[in-house]
Order: C-alpha cells, then structure tokens, then sequence
C-alpha cells in the first residue's frame, strides 16, 4: 500500500535568506494546513482551487508565527501526486522551526530524505531513472552534467529503455507462443530475424554501457594532478584556467557559492585538480614520504599536469627532464602534460630551447604565461580532449549512474546468452528465461521492479524536503 | 518618480537544497517572465489571473533550464505592489545561475539588498518602520525579538506613533490658527488642556524610549562575562543551560542551523556568553596580560558569572574570595553572579559552609551540579531576573531600532521645549516650529519623512532578495 501519511520539510536551504519553503505532503495536508492558517481574505483552504496562492498567517492558537504565502495543489496535480501545500514564509531559522513544529504537533511527521520524490515515483508521477535524474538534476554544477541529469529527468533514458524493452518483449513473447505449442515443434519467431534484433539491442547496451566512461567523468569531475615544486605559481595557473567562469558567476551577487579553489568547470566539464608535492629525489626522509603521496595521488588522477617555472626550468633542465621520465615510465599509460609557465620571461630564441630540449621525450609541452593569460586557451583545449565528448555534443543518452550501468551490463549478459543459445540451438523454455532476466534488469532501472531495499538506498542519498 | 525597471534575485539561502526561489519584480516581470517560461498546458502567463501557480520550464531558445513552477502576482496585489513573478527551480547553485543569468539577457538587473522591500515602502505597501521590521523578523532568532518584529511589522508600533502624531497635529493647527489671528491676541488652544495633552505625549514617549533598553537587550541578546580558570566546567554549564532548548532543535532534521555553542536562549530572551580566563594574581607577565582582557572583556558584558569548581573552591576559599571582592570592587555596579559547580561532590554540610563563607560578600550565589543538572533552573531565572520583560509580558509596544530611538529622543526633547514654552508663556509662532520638528521626527520614524539617504542607509543592511 502507498504511504499517505502527511510529510512535513524544509525545502530551501538552511541559512539566512529572504525567503525559506516549507513542503507538506500528504492526504490530509491541506486540512493540517487549513488549521493553523488564517487568510487574510478569510478564505478555507479547503475551499480553494489547485494551484492557487494565498496570503495570511500562520497561527499557533491566537500567536502569530508569521505572514506567509501558501500555495496549494490538490492530488494528483501535484509533484507528489498527493495534496501538497508549500508555505513560503520569512527566513528566519527560528520562523522555520517554529512552524515545523507545529505542523508536527498537528499531525505531520518529518519527512525521509527524498521522501517527497519517492512518493511521486509510487504515485506513478516519474519512473525510478528519472526520479534519480532529479537528485542528479539538484547536485549538478556544471552544464553537462545538467545537460544529461535535465535530459534523463525528461524521460530521454527511460524511453532508450523502454524501446529494448519492448522488442524483447515481442520476441519473447512469440518464444513462450513456441513453448505453448511445444509438443508440436513449430517455430514462430524467424530465428534470422531474431539475430538480427539481438545485434541491435547488443549494439544499443554496448553504446549505452560505453557512454558510461564520460558519463561518470561528467558527473564526478576528472581528476587532474598537478605536479610541481612550491611556489612554481599553481594557483595562479588555476586563476587563470576560471578566469572567465569566476567573472560571471561573482557578477551576480548572492549566488556566488562558496568556491572550492580546485575544482573548475572548462567547457562545460568539470575538473577536479588534485594538489601534489612535486617529485624531486632526497636524502630527506620527510621529503621522500611527499614523493610517494605524489605518486599516490597520480595514481588516483586520470591526467597529470607537471608545471615549471620557465627560468628555473631553463637552468636546470636536465634534472627536470629526469623526472618528467620518471613520471612517464610509472604511469605509461596515464596522459602527461608538461606546462612551462611564466614564458614572458624568456626571450622567442629560449623557448625555442625548452621546446627543443622536451622534444625527445614525447610527452605534450604548453608553454603559457598565466599571468599574461597566454596559452591558457590551449591548455584548456588540450584538456577537454582528454574527455571524448562526443555523445554529449550529439545529444546522445549518457549513462551516468553506477545502478544504471551494473542493469545494463547484466542486461548484455544476459542478450549475448540468448544470443549464443540461438546459434547452438538451445531450446526455447531456456532461452526465455535468459530474456527474461535481461527484462528484469531493464525493469530495474526504470522501477518496473523494485523493492524496498533498493528503493530504500535510492531516496537516502538525496537531501531532505526533495 | 517611483523606480519600475525589473529587478531580479534569488530570494532562498545560496547552497544546496531541494528548490531554490528567483524572485522578479517590476511594470515587465511578467512579460520577461512569459518570454522565457514555457507552460506544459501552453498558457501564457500574461493572461492568467494573479495568485495563481503555473508549471512548466524555463527555455533558453531551444535549450531547457530547467522544471519549474511559477507563482504569479499581478501588482498591486503583490509584496512589492508591482507585478511579480518567482520562479520556484530546482536547488541546484548552477540552475539559479543559468536562470538568473538568462533573466538578465531578457532585461532584468540584479536588486540590490532589500529593493523589492523598499519597492513595497514606495508603493505604500509597508510603512518605513515595518519595512524595518522585515529585516529584523528575518534575523529574529528568539521568541521574544520575533515576537517584537512581528508586532512592529503588523503595524502595533506604527499604530502607536501615528496615535501620537494625530494628538500633536491637533494642537499644532489650533496653534497655526492662532497665529493667522496674531493680531486680535485670541487663544483658540486651551493651555491647561494642552498642557494636559504635552504630558500625556511625554510620558509616551518616555515609556516608549525606555523601552529600548529592553528592546537592545532583546535584539542583541546580553553579553555575560564567564569568568572561571580553564577545566572549570564552562562548556558543561553551557551545555545544561542549552539543554532543553538544543533537545528540540536537533529533533527536526533539515532545520538544525549551525550552533554558535556560546549564544544561547534563555525564556525567549538571547543571552551572549563571552569566555575570559581567570583573575588570579600572578608574576607571570602573559598571565597579567590575561588578567587585563579579563577586565576588559567583563567591561563590555552585562552580567557577569565568576565559576567555580567546588572541592576547588572548598580548598581554596580565602584566596577565591578576595578575587570575587577584586571584580566587585572593580565594577560595582554590574551584577554579579557566583556559581558553584559540582556540588554532587560535597556534602549537605559543606555545601552551608561555602554558603556562610560567600555570604558576607554580599553576591548572589548558585550552587549547581551541571552534570546532574541540579539548580540549573534556578540559575537560567536569575538570570532572566536582569531583564525587564514586563513590558513584553503585557504585549507593549518595545523600541528595538536605534535609529527610531534616536528620533523618539529628540522628538521628546521638542515636546519638553513646547511644554517651557507654554509654561513661560512663548509666542505661538515660536511653539509652532518646535511641534513641526516633533511631527518631523514622528515622520522620520514612519517614513512620511524620508530621503535617498536615508531609504539607502536602511535596506542596506537587508538581504538580497528580499
């Protein structure tokens, strides 16, 4: 049965603000409303129509908590599906307290992170991949990832899904018809057909499952390390990289978030740079504790900036060269860059030299000024091609969920077993069962099936009043 | 001439939650509004009526924002008195971003801090004095300063000035009148009923300006000076006095804000604990140091609480006496309270022997057991006993604001020159101008009276989006 219990939460952050949105759900949640509300109008609730506002006062007996806002949606015209009343009242964390408190006392109960969500989803209000989609929609911070979660919330993946699914359907369906009709040994579905449409959906898995490589970049960030000495202007180099991003977002007063320094968005990708001491061998026990954290920290990196400094590079390059080797021989497959910073201080004939002298080793060499804010643009280029962005330019669904990702490669599992029981011949009755595993693990990611559990670790990553 | 461009703000805290709130106010918010929203039931927002919630999404051209619902208020009938639209989106930071950004484009600018409340004071909306109380609702942070904000922003303060103002205006146009007839000598006025009346207004507003002592208190919360040498238990005690108030907070999920561990509520009324080291003696030239910004710190709080250990004190007490006697001589006038802690581990009979040594000091005295939370009670009413809360008891009228106190000080003053002159006998001319420069300063208050400056130094100090 589908709890209809009334929930009661905060929606808007905690914290000063102008205005904060208290959410209740529920089949009794405009008659609890309707009790401590007083309009100014001295309208009933109850009365009113679905999405409709209105202004009064939210009373605690004859005090007055404050002069609020209400707005009312009647089930199923709601994002519940549920009767849903918002009560949009002063910021202030005291104001938000007391009025929680009271729709408590009036029968309300706190509700779960999600719950609100969840409940849209058992009132049939989305599936389970777009219910996901809005936690995802909610903590994204970047265009791609807003790209995929506002692409996936629509319905775009569900739809993917549901066309595998029902081609599998039909053909297992004509596959029970032959079990039905066992005793005479007839076959309805044309087995070359059926090949056939087993090698399109493989095609659309393995496209889909593959999609997951930048889907997960996009929605986590990649991780770059940038190595280099103290003081060879690391932040500087990252000022410059958010120069443009940072104008914008510090423009628009009271959005600006509090900035985490090393993570930037670059042409819509977010980058994680990861901080490391640089690699330079010692004597020094201390020291050569900071090398192997260097070495960790790359490991965890799917991309390694070493920067220098252009004059200390060109009086030492020989030893640098050293060590850019190192690098190379521990992480052989890992891309290196090699950015020489400050070049405004060297002369066109020196770095010709540096270039020159990084030539043999075959790694990628930018030469930037971030000061001067030369050679920024070809770095971040270079980055982004790291990232094959491909089907997010093409408006291709993107798998970004690990839950997503496991159904569908059991869900390939599963095809290329009734593909290979097709070519040996395998009889009907275990063909169906495999195809039915494969529409279980659709039905998965779309909700079709489900479970308490599984429901239960879906809603318990989001946050609360969602 | 009254500002109508269209501002724009986000009007919920910054940071992550489940729904963020844009607000847009001005003569185009709701056709800016339509020209990027893009109803799922194909209405156009110009033509629905107000109060009304509609769902849909934001477009950017061709390109989704986002999911949102859009409350609709047509001015006059709106906060601001002007059209109004909020955007009610998902509570990502990049979301409000994109939007607000795109809303810009579409010829909206950002509002400065409180303009949409500022707008509302224009429009007549609100009166100078509950625009002020908007923002002190949204700070309250206590019973009682909410409950003084809300009086004052439902008028309760306003009410009291315009009564005020009407008796002044009264006896200022019998006076002006008086002054057309200057040259038959006539008195329309009846002085002794007038002198009656100057009374009565001044004890008004004297009861209104010694109100702010309270008010301040309540707006500000009482700075306490903890004296006590380190280990001696503060954080237990401020732990027990938090007790219940902290149970019930962290009860509602969502709404616990981040505790600022030395401010606490006491019976509605904020009290600020400010920690000091001890004030023992000592050669020692940093602990010296110490003993001064114990001093110091003592000079600013209100109360002050000098704590003690009791096996402590037991073993010590000559010596501790003498320091009590060192900060009441010291600050004579500053009420003193000395507080015993773990008295769980003395015996009824000790426990007498403290008393009778602390008696001829002459200081109030709590014996406590913070852990078993023994005599906590007692100390939270003595500690409320420093506050005069008759006042908010009878629900009077409580200054809070230190520029409205301003304006009652000098309006009394006028009033007090108005009554001399009466009672020497000043011409009517002259007791004229000094009745305007009281109704000036009642208007100050109100707002009848403003200027730019004025208007800015105010909504300054008011959150964006509000």
């Amino acid at each position: 049965m589908i709890p209809n219990d009334s929930i009661v939460a905060l929606a808007t952050p905690s914290g000063a603000g102008a205005i904060a949105v208290i959410r209740i759900s529920g089949k009794d949640a405009i008659t609890i409303g309707n009790s401590v509300f007083k309009s100014v109008k001295n309208k009933e609730l109850l009365t009113q129509k679905t999405h409709t506002l209105h202004l009064g006062h939210i009373m605690d007996g004859t005090k007055t908590l404050d002069e609020v806002l209400v707005s009312l949606f009647k089930g199923p015209n709601s994002y519940t599906g549920e009767n849903t009343i918002e009560i949009s009242c002063h910021g202030s964390t005291y104001i938000q307290q007391q009025i929680i408190q009271l729709l408590l006392r009036k029968g309300c109960r706190m509700a779960d992170p999600g719950e609100f969500t969840l409940r849209a989803f058992l009132n049939g209000k989305l599936d389970l991949s777009q219910a996901e989609a809005v936690a995802d929609l909610i903590s994204s911070d970047n265009e791609a990832s807003h790209q995929i979660a506002m692409q996936q919330m629509r319905g775009g993946f569900s739809n993917e899904i549901a066309k595998l699914r029902e081609e599998l359907l039909n053909f297992a369906s004509l596959i029970e018809l032959e079990l039905d009709f066992a005793e005479e040994d007839v076959e309805f579905a044309d087995r070359a057909q059926f090949h056939e449409l087993l090698n399109r959906i493989e095609f659309v898995l393995k496209r889909l499952i593959d999609s997951f490589a930048v889907g997960n970049v996009i929605k986590n960030g990649i991780p770059v390390a940038i190595v280099g000495e103290p003081n060879v202007g690391k932040s500087t180099l990252l000022n410059a990289l958010l120069n443009e991003e940072r104008a914008i977002v510090s423009e628009i007063a009271g959005t600006t978030r509090d900035t985490i320094e090393d993570e930037l968005v670059i042409g819509g990708i977010g980058f994680r740079f990861i901080d490391t001491a640089g690699i330079r061998e010692t004597q020094d026990i201390v020291e050569s504790i900071g090398i192997r954290k260097t070495f960790e920290k790359i490991e965890q990196a799917q991309v390694v900036l070493y920067l220098f400094e252009s004059l200390k590079f060109k009086s030492q390059s020989s030893e640098y060269v050293v060590e850019i080797e190192k690098i190379k021989n521990q992480f052989p497959l890992k891309p290196l860059v090699v950015v020489i910073n400050k070049i405004e201080l060297l002369s066109d004939a020196e770095v010709a030299e540096i270039k020159n002298k990084l030539q043999p080793l075959n790694v990628i060499v930018e030469m930037i000024s971030a000061k001067q804010n030369l050679g920024v643009e070809e770095l971040k280029t270079q980055l982004l091609s790291f990232v094959n962005t491909g089907a997010l330019r093409n408006n291709e669904t993107i798998v970004t969920n690990t839950r997503h990702y496991d159904s569908l490669l059991k869900a390939l599992d599963e095809i290329q077993k009734v593909k290979y029981g097709l070519e040996v011949n395998l009889s009907s009755d275990l063909m169906a069962l495999d195809i039915k595993e494969a529409l279980y693990q659709f039905g998965t990611i779309t909700g079709q099936v489900s479970n308490d559990e599984l429901l239960g670790n879906i809603f318990a990553n989001f946050c609360i009043g969602k």
